[in-house]
């Protein structure tokens, strides 16, 4: 296991095996991603079996959080303690070559490795709520309707230490075998965006209630990762 | 469990527990979200560690297959008859809703359950690596240069028979309390979309190389998902 203090360290769970050039441990490489993201994919075992569910996520720190509900399986299976691996995954483009076995995709994916801790204290849950919708758009809560205790015990959240974690990205484009290029074949790289449409108004609004100036980050056309990076550091300022 | 020749069975694996209104077993829903998808988390377990890795997949009758690397950390500690969980989700809106413990998203997620098979044979692994690439963009490997045996030899294929699935869908924008719609709060839906870019020709090209009609489908502003949709049911016309 190596580590300083700027990186995750890195052990046999998370070193990446595979062209090592892509792979990333700094805490910048993998909380820039981690912060551009809004769903990740929950990894965990239950009697042997694994499961995997997607999920709304935050970072604090060196500490991931994510939405879970009282009643669901994952849930209902785990105390704390359970490992837990936390995937998000971002497709930047696919990719033609002229070969089949060359790489077919631009990509940043990332794997968080830890051990969960289930927030069970009613007040701890209310705040993390907050913190969530606050996260992603920046003062919200404040202009919320209070929830009432029957929401709020309905509602888990689960936090987990980063003990390790690697992030793997290529942005390469087509990258032929050298002799390859020479082929009359065409190729090419066509970028995938995931992008914001343009906001509706819930038909219901009172009369008079027009749309916060908070929300100005997310527009139409705007990437919904810059989006997610803007409001986070709007909540983090200092990271 | 519970089962029809046009769903998947049901079990306390795969069940949607929360929100009972929202899950799905047939395999016209599952089949939908599974050819509108390219990548997949596949979840695995390895001496009671989950890992979840983003892949590639795609789907033949009830059949999934997915690409990994002979080299990798999921193949080398895996023999085939492991238990899997392959998830797909799309985040379809982010919703703004009255009170913080409302939905904030519309979304189709999918589980799919079952042991896997590694594809050992090299016959078998390039027609693999030849369906893969044909699913996503038809005819494509019509054109390109053979693969050699080192090439097949460093890439692997699983195959999963689905054992199980269930899907969740909502779709529902603000869905507020009924008593919540008259407060003085802002609320909305704000679509989200993953789009194709405009096509990048690789610098390289040789002259006289355009782009093949095969991949009109893949146009810049085009959904990815229609686009994949597309492709498989000309690689696969009977569904």
């Amino acid at each position: 296991m190596s580590q300083n203090e700027n990186s995750y360290p890195t052990s046999a769970r998370n070193k990446v095996k595979r062209l090592h050039e892509r792979g990333f441990y700094d805490h910048a490489t993998i909380h820039r991603i981690l912060d551009s993201s809004m769903l990740c994919h929950v990894s965990y075992v239950v009697d042997g079996q694994p499961y995997c569910t997607p999920t709304f996520f935050w970072r604090e720190g060196t500490k991931l959080y994510w939405h879970g509900s009282s009643a669901s399986r994952m849930l209902r299976n785990q105390a704390s303690g359970a490992r837990v691996c936390l995937t998000v995954a971002h497709l930047d483009s696919l990719v033609l070559a002229r070969c089949g076995f060359t790489p077919y995709a631009d990509y940043r994916a990332l794997l968080a490795f830890g051990s969960d801790f289930v927030v069970t204290d009613l007040d701890q849950n209310e705040r993390a709520v907050f913190a969530m919708v606050d996260r992603f758009f920046p003062d919200r809560t404040a202009g919320l309707r209070a929830s009432n205790t029957q929401e709020i015990k309905a509602t888990s959240f689960i936090a987990m230490e980063i003990e390790e974690a690697s992030a793997k990205i290529r942005a390469k484009g087509v990258g032929d075998d050298e002799e390859d290029y020479e082929l009359p074949i065409y190729a090419e790289r066509i970028p995938v965006r995931t992008v914001l449409g343009a906001p509706e108004p819930c038909p219901r609004l009172r009369d008079g209630i027009s749309r916060p100036a908070t929300l100005n980050g997310y527009s139409e056309g705007r990437l919904l990762e810059d989006a997610l990076r803007d409001a986070y550091f709007v909540q983090y300022p200092n990271g």
